[in-house]
């Protein structure tokens, strides 16, 4: 189960003690450094779309995939590995059976976006997050950063996912 | 099922008998125009997400629901009804189990956007549309306009949601 709720997102404990702050010159560096430090970056929720991803069992949940600018062109041109500044964001909601639109529909099979449970984000810094893959794994519950003992099985069940270093979700044309 | 098929696109044989073209003043109107002549509006998969959707049953789909400026804006200020300009596109997929997932996690719970199946767009305008509730629908299986008479069924079954202006897809915080 704690593999599960690490779907998108690295050993923040780790991150800790390279660097307190990111550097900021680009706007992907500022969203970085805002997350590292705690904070949802900036107009995140205007990134473009990567893909949708729903998971059953106890997850129950129903996810916008987005990313920065750096992330969708890495996977509009293929890139792989994905550079540095690369975020991934995974807006994730419960999957939510629609009354209302079952009731137009006159039967129970439409299901949307509940209430928001969590966004994850996977930050790419080779550097940075050399112990992890490259990657930081982060995680807001409500808009605060969860504890980074709750984000330590990130990183063993993305790695798994080498091929694509360590990114589950594909580009959605 | 022919309602189904038309769950957020109007009567295009109505709106083919107003106008051969639209005002192209507004990047709002461009789109619109370009959807009005049969072609998939320049930028649309970098417009901004409103929500996700899924339809069980003979539908099985996946959909990212994403909004040009004036629809964003409408949603984020709770504007109803949509101004003229708003466009709202849903982007479909197949609901698609996906293995490699499953293969990680252990379990089968994963699904993700499989092969596209269509894109459908809600265009309002409330005088070229006016017989439609002021919503021009259209739909495109790959990259092509579908014939007008397959959307004659989307205006009835959207029109049983007025009290939200015909529009079934609430914005995901």
């Amino acid at each position: 189960m704690r593999r599960i709720v690490c779907l998108v997102v690295a050993v923040v404990a780790l991150a800790g003690v390279v660097a307190d702050t990111l550097p900021a010159s680009r706007p992907a560096d500022e969203a970085a450094a805002a997350i590292h430090g705690g904070k949802l970056p900036a107009g995140y929720r205007d990134w473009r779309l990567i893909s949708v991803a729903h998971e059953e069992g106890n997850f129950n949940s129903f996810a916008a995939v987005l990313g920065n600018e750096v992330a969708i062109k890495a996977y509009r041109e293929g890139k792989l590995p994905f550079p540095d500044g690369t975020i991934i964001a995974s807006l994730h909601y419960r999957h939510a059976a629609s009354e209302e639109n079952n009731k137009v529909f006159g039967r129970a099979q439409s299901f949307v976006a509940g209430p928001a449970t969590n966004i994850q984000f996977m930050v790419k810094d080779a550097k940075t997050y050399a112990a992890t893959g490259g990657w930081g794994f982060y995680q807001f519950n409500e808009g605060k950063p969860v504890d980074a003992t709750m984000l330590k099985s990130c990183y063993p069940c993305h790695a798994l996912n080498k091929d694509r270093d360590l990114v589950f979700t594909r580009y959605a044309p």
